[in-house]
């Protein structure tokens, strides 16, 4: 296989990168300067030489621990449960907690093959465990799809024997947005969770 | 710069792959098993040490020469002028055409700075002239675009002093489509290109 044929094929296997796409990318990175190409395959070994889970959350991390498990400012009592890692990301960008996250590593979905043993619901378990009481809040920030939602029920039956609050992020109607794109689930969501002005 | 966002960056820069794509593509190389990513890192590595454009066509290889220009069962009286390097491939997946190719990289678009010297044309010319007249045909295969029309009636021009047959692909209706689906200027191309059954 030529290395053009063999790089198609390498791109090809991403995620919602198709045969065009890949052969697309490829000839960008052939006819461009040599040096992009070889910056984006430092950046990948730099990322595979380096980058692995936290021991504490499972987030990836360089260090020995993730820049939130590290910090010794982070409000200990409360653990965020995530799916998946890019979603610290998202809530670290709201800018609003200050607590620490736990990443399960995706969600269940039986059809898919995916039960509690392969997430990191066991780890959630033996950090409450080593804890040793300290953590008094786990907010189970799963996604608002059906599989979120299981996984989110699910947690909260393992969780129960413990002495936590559990809690799980508000529905409601994303900010910006105007009331006539909402789905109707959203708005009775909405209107089951209202609020004192 | 944390060696996932250094990934994140790099893998933004190819086309068509924005902020949120580059984050999800890097998460799920992270995700994955690590010998994923160095294999595409030694994909690029293996692009970047080895493919250059063919002496002689412009075409991509990691040969001396590319496949066509090196295969001597190719007839070396007709050229086929593209665009883009992977062009060549969609030619050659029609499985149709015995002759060789000439790469121009590009077409003209004053608006985006590409004028003929950025093209291959000196290039085409040189070949014309080496071959001592034994190129019969040049065929244009520039895209049916407003800039491939312009680059095609360019290189005609460009063309015209030399004793070579110069054509240009057929417009008209593609295989296996409707009629109602295709525009009027297509029709019309079509109708004017109509021949005998």
């Amino acid at each position: 296989m030529s290395p053009i044929e063999n790089l198609i094929r390498e791109l090809g296997k991403l995620p919602g990168v198709g045969a065009k796409t890949a052969l697309r990318l490829a000839y960008h990175l052939v006819k461009g300067p040599k040096e992009n190409v070889r910056r984006l395959a430092r950046a990948l070994d730099r990322v595979a030489d380096r980058v692995h889970a936290c021991p504490e959350c499972g987030n990836y991390c360089d260090a020995e621990l993730c820049s939130v498990c590290g910090d010794p400012s982070r409000d200990r009592k409360v653990i965020c449960v995530v799916e998946e890692a890019y979603e610290v990301g998202a809530i670290e960008r709201a800018g609003r907690y200050g607590g620490l996250f736990h990443v399960l590593g995706g969600r269940l979905s039986p059809l898919d093959g995916i039960g509690p043993d392969e997430l990191a619901i066991a780890g959630l378990v033996r950090r409450l465990d080593g804890a040793g009481g300290r953590v008094r809040e786990v907010i189970l920030a799963t996604n608002a799809s059906v599989e979120g939602e299981a996984t989110a029920v699910y947690l909260e039956g393992v969780l129960r024997p413990y002495p936590v609050r559990v809690t799980r992020l508000a529905r409601g109607i994303p900010v910006g947005s105007d009331l006539e794109y909402i789905d109707g689930t959203t708005i009775a969501e909405a209107l089951a969770g209202r609020r004192e002005m």
